[in-house]
């Protein structure tokens, strides 16, 4: 495996004329361009070891000073201004978006398109890109996550930590370069499917006397226009693979941003529409559709006639309107659910403790994957040294956390800020209902961001319940907050993550058990339940750290959504075939048998 | 490319004890006696060129005269008598087929399952089908195949003669052979979806001071329990593929035939199940679930909390509603459409006429892929004789069809029988409506079986329409019938089929024009509209012949289904991937980084 080195990829702030007319390449120059990568990156899904086409830190990045200084630089003239993105159909100019850092809004506005002049752009620029070879559509795909990585990480990182509230490293990192990755794994999955289908054959065969000789042409026929939905705290790590896997098979992708988060998404949106045109496609093959809180226009691109595929991350309950009613269009989801964490034995229970208070705090447990439920036995956590009770499980773990939550550099770098002041209220009635219904150990207090000191924060809120209080903690609560549960026992615990799991939706799943009997049994329960599980996980992985080319996302199996993002599943459906079948001119006349 | 000779395969009619044991092989000892089919299939699918692993016709199958006699005798011992599956949940006996050929009821009566009760036992039965490897299960099912092939094939084609009412040749042919080449097809599918997921993979990283090593398993879980509609006219052709598909990736099936042609399917469920149950497997993982035409249990199976999977071919009506409310459950559909023919330009019209009659007279039309509506210029054909007027295209196609109705030999092995009753009334609707908004160029006599007099048979009826009567001609009309409809010109012609096609489904398409422009242009918009298009097809093969190995079935572009059978997408969605990740024991103590 050839791991493409970054040394060779300058980060230029502008291109000149001559420049950008030398790179108006052909999608089969391309093509050959990045096959190294992507040839890398096709092993890499085989192995599912370690690997990145990237670096992982901003600090390794290519005069990595400068390219923060560039990309700051960018992010600030964008500020206050109209973001142009010279798509057909703008009707208004609308944007609402304020920093979770500052308080203040970015004052950027977006070109509102009419909806249905975005559907019939979209299906104008699709004949062409259909037409196209596979291998020209990876080239040009794989140039769009080179740009991105090359010229707008950083400016993309500034981007996604001023609307989604992420750390500077975890947008660089996280909504960076691990969604890049995520974005080739989709091309690596289309590209196998659509491979798979050869572009002709000849077929001959005996029918009495006679012989029929049939050419066979064979069509990959995409879909039509696709709908993606991108989410307001990790735009780009569901979109950038939804948009690659409905674009590399054919398809025209409108992206609608969630209206606090649109600037990553339309810096995204922009570097699509560039190298496609660049690369001699009409750039209407991706566009963006902007709507407001106040008047959302999700229903209607959902059920919008020209709708051939949604894909969806966001909240469970448009989620499944969204499932209920996008068909016949073919639909990926990733709503939400409760990841669930089953807390038997531990062979060291504070790594393990550390381990989950990392976590829950990890950008304020805002992620998809993050640990919300923590079952365990109610007579204690066995441990070497004998049963911990779940007193002091509870206050070992707030120790943990209040070593995150009292360093406010630690806390900046880990808990972030929250997205949306709704979180803030969340958790309020939280409290509130918490104190009521079992005990509340600790409270969702703010920290001072060093540098931020108006940035919306909370540390997390640690409730402790009994199991028959479900109606508390059996939703997805968005937001820092984790609820310790009390069990029968060790299997009860495991029973009840298992069929919350099941009903009511999960995507990852943590067991701390030593037991190889509990520990088969929680493998199979899980893998029925439908959740990623990690089993004694401790040290500086956070636990929900979602490796490129190695982890599979969304099962599928229970109410948390059906995109796995990175297997056939996730790109087969995304293109038809037909097929067109004629005589070969070497046929012999057709005899009169018929 | 190796082909599998059948020389070896001795028709068994009866096996002791001691082979019966002696069979009891375990699924790799399956897996290895079949892999040089298997693979020979797996060739046959990429390069897609003309192959079978199995002969083509009744008296080129080995020791093919005493293998009929024994058919027919194990289907004449059958008739009149309760059909044992040994299945749970069997609360009555009930049978209501009666012949095609004959008028008379079978007489045999299945058990009529509880439905709860087989979802239970199949939901028992998966564990184990699922935990056992890829190669094991598709060694079981090729074992299935095989044992249909060797020990069923003549007794399953009078099985389906005497309840679709096909001849027995097609019954042979394109509901034993063929399907049985559809069912290897879609195993290599399902092969190619698993196998592109691996088993486990070891995963290490640098996370700051500290090395995290993973292991990882990727553990291919089943969807749950498939539902299967099989049709009353061609069972087997979509039904095992379906079964395959879903039984290869882990699933348990329940099948639902047609309460008019049960036979065919009982029969299938029960080798499945008896090959599952000498292979050590649970035989719940397939099971019949009959009903009625008066108490139809269709809807009940569809939205049974326990199915995860439906597998649907039948009436676009049912079919329609299926697609609608079969969700959260992965759904596939064969429903209906109006197969087109654009009848531009011939170089030899006759010739073309010629198949076109055959085609609509094979099996009376009662074939998915059958054409309907031929579109014509209404200034007539061009031909390099001129121009061939409406009246006389119209006056030629009669003459052919009467060419094959007027001979009773010819006829019975083309039109076979009517499979339903329903569809003479359907005939003489059409005649009566036909006259009234057109011209009836041809009724659909009746013609006299040779060897059965009270053959329920009809001849192809031929209606000349205007564009307009849309109404009429915009519809499957299921059986023999066909319209001939005026266009203003070819490319009006091609327009009309294409919106017909993309509004109403179609499945098949035919083209006959010479100018290249044009038929660039019926690729485009066949392509489009979601259409298998053959172009200029004439001589002995059946114009609507669907190779094994090489012809893809329903696109999922229009109205008629998204069944493919044989593509990724009809597979690889019916598992999925739960992973479970935990320290390798080379892993390093973690630090306190965290």
């Amino acid at each position: 495996m050839k791991t493409t080195t970054h040394s060779d990829l300058p980060q230029t702030a502008a291109r000149s004329a001559h420049q950008a007319a030398a790179e108006a390449l052909c999608g089969a120059e391309l093509h050959a361009r990045h096959l190294p990568r992507f040839e890398a990156a096709q092993a890499a899904c085989r192995d599912r070891g370690h690997w990145s086409a990237f670096v992982d830190h901003p600090e390794l990045y290519p005069s990595a000073d400068e390219a923060r200084r560039t990309g700051r630089a960018a992010h600030q003239a964008q500020l206050g201004q109209p973001f142009e993105l010279a798509q057909p159909g703008t009707c208004a100019w609308l944007g609402e978006e304020s920093s979770p850092y500052t308080g203040q809004p970015l004052g950027i506005v977006y070109p509102q398109a009419d909806a249905d002049a975005l559907f019939t752009a979209a299906r104008a620029a699709m004949p062409d890109w259909a037409r196209a070879e596979v291998n020209t559509r990876i080239g040009v795909l794989m140039e769009v996550v080179d740009v991105l990585y090359r010229r707008h990480l950083f400016e993309l990182a500034f981007a996604v930590m001023h609307t989604a509230g992420q750390s500077f490293n975890m947008a660089f990192t996280g909504s960076g370069v691990n969604a890049l990755d995520r974005a080739i794994e989709a091309l690596v999955h289309a590209h196998q499917a659509l491979q798979n289908v050869p572009s002709q054959a000849r077929w001959a065969r005996p029918f009495g006397t006679a012989e029929i000789c049939l050419e066979k042409t064979y069509r990959k026929v995409p879909r039509g226009v696709a709908v993606c939905f991108a989410c307001a705290t990790f735009p780009t790590w569901n979109a950038w693979p939804s948009m690659m896997a409905s674009l590399a098979t054919g398809n025209a992708v409108i992206v609608k941003p969630h209206p606090a988060c649109v600037l990553p998404m339309a810096i995204s949106v922009r570097v699509f529409r560039q190298v496609l045109q660049a690369a001699g496609f009409d750039p209407d093959l991706v566009t963006l559709c902007l709507d407001s809180v106040a008047e959302p226009q999700g229903q209607r691109l959902v059920q919008h006639p020209a709708t051939a595929i949604v894909d969806f991350t966001g909240s469970a309950r448009f989620g499944q309107w969204v499932e209920r009613n996008a068909g016949p269009a073919l639909v990926f989801t990733e709503t939400s659910g409760c990841n669930t964490v089953v807390l038997a034995e531990a062979d060291d229970l504070d790594a393990a403790l550390r381990s989950l208070a990392t976590s829950l705090c990890l950008f304020s447990a805002q992620m998809c994957t993050s640990p919300q439920n923590i079952y365990l036995p109610r007579d204690g956590v066995l441990t070497p040294q004998g049963r911990v009770s779940v007193q002091q499980v509870g206050e070992r773990l707030v120790h943990f956390i209040d070593q995150i939550a009292g360093d406010p550099r630690r806390a900046a770098m880990m808990l972030a800020t929250l997205q949306s002041p709704q979180t803030l209220a969340l958790l309020e009635a939280l409290s509130r209902e918490g104190a009521r219904r079992g005990q509340v150990l600790r409270q969702a207090t703010p920290y001072v961001h060093p540098d931020y000191p108006q940035a919306r924060t909370a540390s997390p809120l640690l409730i402790q319940l009994k199991r028959s209080e479900r109606d508390l903690y059996g939703e997805e609560r968005f937001g820092p907050v984790a609820f310790l549960i009390e069990c029968e026992s060790a299997e009860a615990a495991l029973q009840q993550a298992c069929a919350d799991v099941t009903e009511l939706g999960g995507l990852t799943a943590f067991v701390y058990a030593q037991d190889p009997g509990f520990i088969a049994q929680a493998e199979e329960a899980y893998a029925m339940a439908g959740a990623q599980l990690t089993i004694n996980l401790t040290g500086p992985m956070p636990l929900n750290f979602a490796a490129a080319y190695s982890d599979y996302h969304v099962t599928g199996l229970n109410p948390a959504g059906n995109a796995c993002l990175t297997d056939l599943a996730f790109v087969s459906a995304r293109f038809r075939i037909a097929q067109v079948r004629r005589p070969m001119p070497t046929q012999r006349p057709p005899g009169g048998a018929a």
